[in-house]
């Protein structure tokens, strides 16, 4: 008999008829001899909905009274799957993250988490409930709400099944689970069986959105086993885990890619010592996550520095670059919004080497002009334009014998089709 | 300086727009030199809404759960409201039922409130916060959240008021305060500069929808003085206490009308000792509220029963009759849902003989057919066919001098008219 948490999104509750499939899931598993707890995010849009009320009201919403606005989501849908599970027959009993025992610290909106509790979950269970757990919220020791912010609920799921001892922690959401490139622009792109912490938290760094990388380092740190999968159908999805069952890793794991990333290039800056120091400590004061940082010599006693930060920071960036450019003499600000980051991760490019070689003469070969470059142990990031990143991908994932036999074919699933897939699966 | 309790209902916070009007109202009565607590109902129509996502998942939801659902409702437009009043540059604090110490029992879905502790709002109150307290809901010594039912948050304001120990409860509303009659249908109706706590709960109970009978007698219980006012203008509205200014009561304080009674007739009852026992215990431990009971002798040996009860309790009523009927040996029942009930109200009716009689020989004059009668020290209600209540509310209302000099005039106020008022008023 396993001990499981099943995490579900907004996407899988954002209506009656989801929050109804969700409760038969769980029955299944429940069924199929699992001790289970349910973790939930609010339905659907309903944080952005809330989000939007409270700017109409205020610019710069107070962070308490935030909190406790946005934990009312997770709430409402807590509340309606445990009710749609008794409508089936069995026991629920829904927990916000006070009653769940998800204690953070006090940094409002994006709180972390510092201990779990889960005496009152192992007793529900003890006694034949289905615990279901208000994802994204915790509070802290003052009794204050807090939300843990993005990728929170996931975070959620691999506390409690930390702090309930599970087995394994399902993390269900609308793909099949882990692939080795995005099927979308690869269409050969494999599911994965199992991933690694470490190449799984590369993936998630470089683009892919499967997962959330902060629950993907919780997982790593306590060593929690997360099951990535479908919330579709009974296929097994992605194990993720510490060590894969492999004898020796594969070079490459998969092709991450992320479209978001924007390149700023200041032009023109006179080379002088602790001119770079002056830029990089402004940006990161104003939170602005800048990630390939390039410097090229333009003319004798100037350079240009270029570095690519995440679209979303690109307006906190022109703020500092336009305090900081007369500062440091240098001519202007150019903003290349075009363009995209290719990734290629895998543990077993430690042990080999050549992969950079021979991933740019396979870009070279295709006249994939490669505008930056970063790596990692375990990751080469390629900065192309944004109009190539698909046959980079596609190129790349065949070059480095990922390709699968069949072709990934993506379809919406009709409510048969789903019912189908799920009682072949199961 | 004042302390005040100012409770807003659903509608005035129904939109951003209307919580920023909240905010301004409570700015305004904090600047007038008062210390404010503000009480709040959820958005618009959320409660119905929520009440329908559970429906659609389980026909009968557990009301632990359902509680925990209903009462995130009142908590996103507390976090709202207190985010529109930081927003003005003053400080808020919203408190949930359980913060705001109101403790009540467990009776899910219909708590009533056990005790009131205070401490939290009145510290926050000295520290210059306005608190924003949640309606609808409270807490179980154990912990569990509940909601106080039909008219909870009007009775949570009355709690907080006597709570805090404060001057006045100000209910906000889309009425001036309470009236003779209903304007709607008395255009000469005049709005009450006081009400006695007696007469206003005959008033609610006999239809008056402007304050919840349940507040009404808490504040009675406890003389909190209720100030019910509108949530448009800043006139004065009508005070609810104990005993009113004047040397000597009104025989008639208003008149009062209800067109959502139904009249049920069991037919043709045989007239045995216990017939009428076993008829409405039967009615009552279906949980049918019986109003006006009359009994008929149709031929020797067998009666008419007769009884009235809201229109919301008539499907309960039908299940139970149509088990009870056959037991007595009674011939059928048939049901007259085209009536109203029309009350006179006052606490000088006591010591005023002849009410009764003159009340008859207006709607005498006027053809208006009596279906049924029932008293009480300060009440006289008369049940007359629903096409004919307008009428009847209009003739007993000038027959007994209540009639203003100016005629009603509703209509909806546009912004303008509504801002114009507000600093006239001011």
């Amino acid at each position: 008999m396993s001990l499981i948490v099943c995490k579900f999104g907004g996407t899988s509750v954002s209506s009656p008829e989801r929050i109804q499939n969700v409760a038969k899931r769980l029955i299944a598993r429940r069924q199929e001899g699992n001790r289970v707890v349910a973790v939930v995010s609010a339905m659907g849009k309903t944080t952005d909905e809330l989000v939007g009320l409270a700017r109409a009201l205020n610019p710069n919403p107070p962070a308490r009274e935030m909190d406790r606005l946005l934990s009312t989501g997770e709430q409402v849908s807590m509340s309606l799957l445990a009710m749609a599970i008794e409508a089936r027959g069995y026991r629920a009993m829904s927990f916000t993250g006070r009653q769940a025992g998800v204690f953070t610290d006090a940094t409002h909106s994006k709180a972390k988490i510092t201990q779990v509790s889960s005496e009152r979950i192992m007793d529900a269970l003890d006694r034949g409930f289905i615990p279901v757990v208000a994802g994204f919220q915790g509070i802290t020791p003052d009794g204050d709400i807090t939300t843990l912010g993005r990728g929170g609920s996931d975070t959620t799921a691999v506390a409690v099944a930390w702090g309930i001892g599970a087995d394994a922690c399902e993390i269900y959401s609308d793909v099949p689970g882990v692939y080795s490139a995005d099927p979308r622009i690869a269409p050969r792109a494999r599911k994965l069986d199992q991933i690694s912490y470490d190449d799984m938290l590369e993936m998630s760094a470089a683009g892919s959105g499967v997962l959330q990388m902060r629950a993907v380092e919780f997982a790593k740190k306590y060593r929690v086993v997360i099951h990535s999968r479908s919330a579709f159908t009974n296929e097994v999805g992605t194990y993720v885990k510490e060590a894969t069952d492999m004898m020796e890793e594969a070079v490459i794991t998969g092709i991450a890619h992320d479209s978001s990333e924007v390149k700023v290039i200041i032009r023109h800056v006179p080379d002088a010592v602790g001119v770079a120091a002056t830029v990089f400590s402004a940006l990161a004061a104003n939170m602005v996550n800048t990630d390939m940082i390039i410097q090229n010599i333009s003319e004798a006693g100037f350079t240009d520095i270029s570095f690519t930060c995440p679209g979303a920071d690109l307006g906190r960036a022109r703020e500092t670059l336009d305090r900081i450019v007369p500062q440091i003499k240098a001519k202007g600000v150019v903003v290349d919004d075009d363009i995209a980051k290719v990734s290629l991760v895998g543990t077993g490019m430690k042990s080999s080497p050549g992969v950079a070689a021979r991933a740019f003469s396979v870009l070279g070969e295709r006249n994939i002009n490669i505008l930056a470059i970063s790596t990692s142990p375990i990751r080469l990031s390629i900065v192309v334009d944004a109009s190539q990143v698909a046959e980079a991908v596609r190129s790349l994932h065949t070059a480095f014998g990922l390709d699968a036999d069949e072709v990934f074919e993506e379809k919406q699933l009709s409510a048969e089709e789903i019912a189908a897939k799920m009682s072949k699966g199961r």
